[in-house]
């Protein structure tokens, strides 16, 4: 029985590694399991078949055997639970690991995408500045928070784990910015988790499908 | 060894019940395990003996012998996966449980805690109103999402579990909105987990930090 997981047809990021199909395949890659992905366009995520594995109409989902699960974050944990390679041995590390996790997905990552979603949907009006300058300094304060506590640390808590993992594909949806620049030893971070192998290999296989598109395409 | 959380010692909302503490609280209480609280000031939440234990300065913090956690959703889902009561038994039930918990906390809540964020610190903006429609939008999207999935079942997926525990949790942040009363079975569903003793215990006991605070004050 292979994994098969969900991705976008035409991911809106083209290519750039920033859906997040891209952190399922990472993990995968990581534990060294195959998988299969199922390409989803927009108007399919709003049909019946795709909201019965994701309420939200979102990908990724995962499904292995019986198993049907919606959430990248806990699609990644359940990875992480399931195979060796994400999370450390010792019942309490594997329990921090897990908290950071949690931290890259709901303390990090909604201020982060609240900054998108300002460009998405407010990014024409007026005051779209001045609101935009209250996003950022609340990105500054979690980011300053971030690169206080890890230091000059490899990773946030010992070993390289799927909490790293998750911390680094967030921080990589403000790669380019100046935001992130402020941030020497969080750059430096997130070049340790982009040289990892098990993530060049995940990158270049969501790259392919939008290559694979583009090229059908005149 | 008794496991011990962190609070306010003044919560913001007054003793609604509406703090993460309230989480792990209701969590404790299902599971029936005895816990102590230690109190914490907006002052010691950024000094370095909290930050310590919770690098982005916030509660709660959970503390049990040798392990120490942050992250609501991670404690929570520490205490579901280590004692009886908030998760079922069959392996891929607890998976899809905890993809409910994520979906909580990573899908529901940071629209929700938009709505609080746009108020507290650009409520005073000329234009607050107008990014407040785009806020009470997206709520409105993701509700009805919720809404449409849940339809006329008790909980998410079968038995209560820390998913219906968590989006409870989140859901309780619109308590007394015109958003919520859009949708009535999110309205009973609600209900259903405030009717349950050990939500009214832990309730009453963050509400008693409140009451004994007040009392203290003239």
């Amino acid at each position: 029985m292979t994994i098969t997981i969900t991705a976008f047809e035409r991911s809106p990021d083209r290519g750039r590694g920033l859906a997040r199909d891209m952190r399922v395949r990472w993990a995968l890659e990581e534990v060294g399991q195959p998988y299969d992905v199922r390409l989803v366009s927009f108007e399919a995520m709003k049909q019946p078949a795709h909201l019965a594995l994701q309420p939200f109409g979102q990908i990724p989902t995962y499904e292995d055997g019986d198993l049907a699960l919606f959430e990248s974050g806990a699609i990644v944990l359940h990875i992480a639970e399931h195979y060796q390679g994400l999370l450390p041995d010792d019942p309490n590390a594997r329990a921090r690991a897990t908290a950071w996790l949690f931290a890259a997905v709901c303390t990090m990552e909604p201020v982060i995408v609240d900054r998108e979603t300002a460009r998405f949907e407010e990014g024409k009006e007026s005051w779209y500045e001045e609101h935009l300058a209250h996003v950022e300094r609340r990105i500054r304060k979690r980011l300053g928070e971030l690169s206080a506590r890890l230091g000059d640390a490899d990773w946030l808590d010992g070993t390289f784990s799927a909490g790293d993992l998750q911390m680094i594909s967030v921080l990589l949806r403000l790669e380019g910015s100046a935001l992130l620049a402020e941030y020497p030893n969080l750059c430096a971070y997130i070049a340790r988790g982009q040289a990892r192998p098990a993530y060049k290999r995940a990158f270049e296989a969501q790259k392919a499908v939008f290559v694979a598109l583009s090229a059908g395409e005149r």
